[in-house]
């Protein structure tokens, strides 16, 4: 079961154009940045309730941001739910048919273990599932 | 300041298969369906955590969400997020520069008092504000 709605993660051009405009938009400054280096991303983010906003601009061409803003307009790139148990989710998600984009889960920003869904198997949507990495 | 993910709006097609979609990646059955007559769609409501996936299909070729999916593919239609005051929020806006598509705010499903801030001016994103309507 997905316990929380983790993070949206929007895909943006200029980090510093978009740190500035969501900073107005949520009224509030952004509580970490983080770069991403498997990723090749810098990110930011904002805590919004109990979910972030989490901002996200590539560092390099071969970025999967930048593969995805040639295509697209700047927006949320995909949309990131908290589990207990992310191994129990992946078998339970692939038994019922979806597509999921890794075999194990990797470890991604924000001290998380993360796995992607295919959106063609989610309504369109890029679903990330991510649990704490507990030290 | 934007104190809660309230929701996400995912506009679809077949709100029949999207809820049996839904049901199965969330691991949980909707706890609410809702019919919005002012907007013309019918809604699926999910609770995860402290936010919502709101599935929203159209009920007339007049209903935004019909005219969202005649140029787009399904997925995330909007994301709501939740204010304490939303007359404070709305000005707040305006003198950030935010343009509003609202001049007050409206009746939304789930007992909301609703705003629209319009994509081009917040990074792409279609940005809802949202209060509960106080009995």
């Amino acid at each position: 079961m997905l316990t929380n709605l983790e993070h949206l993660g929007l895909a943006v051009n200029d980090l510093e154009a978009a740190t500035s405009l969501y900073t107005a938009l949520l009224g509030q400054a952004p509580y970490k940045r983080e770069h991403v280096a498997s990723e090749a991303v810098d990110t930011v983010f904002f805590q919004v309730g109990s979910s972030k906003i989490e901002l996200l601009a590539a560092t390099s061409s071969e970025s999967a941001i930048s593969r995805y803003l040639e295509k697209k307009p700047e927006g949320i790139h995909h949309v990131a739910f908290e589990v207990d148990d992310i191994w129990a989710e992946m078998a339970r998600l692939r038994t019922e048919g979806f597509v999921l984009l890794n075999e194990e889960p990797k470890r991604g920003a924000d001290n998380k273990l993360v796995c992607f869904v295919h959106p063609k198997s989610a309504g369109g949507v890029l679903v990330e599932l991510c649990q704490e990495i507990k030290q």
